[in-house]
């Protein structure tokens, strides 16, 4: 069965780094938007007994909603054999529960909604807080990759004397296994919580690492907040200046301003989300899956 | 069954005004949308054995559409017993049939989409052109409501001898179904297709009517381009300036901005979609359905 890739309007690059590294032809689809709101979705290649790929990363999602689905119809009708969604970023995966009576489990209801278009999901680091899985709302495969390690690819190569930083005593797990496999030290930070909003940060005694560039990583970089109190520890305790790095860049509302001037040293995030931080990239784990 | 009365923002005025007419209190839901795009649903009203009426116009419908379907889903699991959508005007309506090969037919994917998770529709004039019935593509019971007579109670009210204006012969039955009923004259235009996009329109003798106010109707107001066309032919003919009256105003892009540069008396537009030009008020033919 052959493969094409197509790609929603915003997704052309990466779209391009996966034809070229597997050889499948690109599709075409023509996608725009009426004068009135409404989408325009008309496919152009012939896709009968074919296997296709869309690519579609979800930030900003609702705008782009009408237009996956019309797609992932019409390639249907058309018949596609096999439609997989390829989402690096996938959205409404922090809603997964109520926090409030009342409030509408998003993440649940649009995974039931997109396990009705498309036949297998393909996405990296989906923030699975309190899932373990994402059987629990997907009634199609997923298949859920890791930058983890293409990260800490990026750090050996780019970061002089790097020093990993865990922020909360929860992450010093996944912390200690990349720094120990890179070979290189990590130190855990302490978050004690005072109330609601309150959190105070303590760092260890770092008096070692001086030299050390610490390296901050989250999956998610949104309004970047506790990314940068993290940082201004970091430096109160006299480090250099930080290394910040997000598998996917929301960067929501002054986010990248705030982190700039905060003084932080550098960030740094993968193409999940199209964005000027992006530096590294992500193309390789998918194409391993396809 | 007690019956609750549900807005999407930007419906709140319908809302309150159906509430008035009908005696059904609204129900209260916080909808918003978080910096990233993603939308926020919770409900805060008790709705379990309630008939609830969902009111969403949906003119740009993308923007919308996210938060209609976590707005029903959560009715539905928080005990709604019947989830009726009233949407004054309906979306999607227009790409009803492959104008090209490979074009998603998005009439028929929205409707199989909305009837999963509403259980009744009404809406006012829809735009059905090449459908004869709601039922081809909605699995949900429709009710169509028509604002031909609120409209004719409009201009016997505030034109001053009206002279109905058919488009096109295609018009013809209706035009002169409505101007019977108001006993007031009508003339119907003749539209030669000469290619593509090149439309000859010729007006009868109109020399009976040079005091007459030309009232010109359509379902729907979008790039307003035809209806100037018209009233320019009406003008050269020696008319009065025209009364343009829509169901729907969209006024896209610079729609009410040109209809005024050509010289129209008035605009007039239900209020199905709210807009500076409402003067007939749809409320009524709704409460009639409840």
């Amino acid at each position: 069965m052959n493969t094409l890739i197509f790609a929603l309007p915003g997704n052309e690059a990466l779209a391009q780094a996966l034809s070229q590294q597997t050889g499948f032809p690109a599709g075409s689809a023509e996608i725009r938007h009426f004068p009135d709101g409404e989408t325009y979705v008309r496919l152009l290649t012939d896709v009968q007994q074919h296997r296709v790929l869309v690519l579609a990363t979800l930030f900003q999602p609702d705008a782009q909603m009408m237009a996956l689905y019309y797609l992932c119809r019409i390639l249907r009708d058309s018949g596609a054999q096999e439609i997989t969604l390829i989402a690096p970023y996938l959205a409404y995966m922090r809603q997964d529960k109520q926090f409030h009576p009342g409030e509408a489990v998003t993440s649940a209801y649009f995974a039931e909604w997109v396990s009705q278009f498309a036949d297998r999901l393909i996405t990296i680091d989906p923030h699975l807080h309190r899932r373990k899985s994402m059987s629990e709302i997907y009634r199609i495969p997923c298949t859920v990759l890791h930058a983890e390690e293409i990260i800490a690819e990026w750090v050996l190569k780019n970061v002089e004397l790097p020093l990993l930083i865990g922020p909360d005593s929860e992450s010093e797990q996944w912390v200690s296994a990349i720094a120990n496999r890179m070979s290189i030290p990590y130190i855990v930070l302490e978050k004690t919580r005072l109330g609601d909003k309150n959190v105070e940060i303590s760092v260890p005694d770092v008096s070692a690492y001086l030299q050390h560039t610490p390296v901050l990583m989250d999956d998610i970089i949104s309004t970047a907040r506790t990314m940068i109190q993290t940082h201004l520890h970091l430096q109160k305790a006299g480090l250099q200046p930080t290394v910040c790095i997000g598998v996917h860049g929301l960067f929501a509302g002054d986010a990248l301003q705030a982190l700039q001037d905060a003084g932080v040293g550098k960030i740094i995030t993968c193409n999940t989300i199209p964005h000027a931080t992006n530096a590294i990239d992500i193309s390789p784990l998918i194409v391993k899956q396809l």
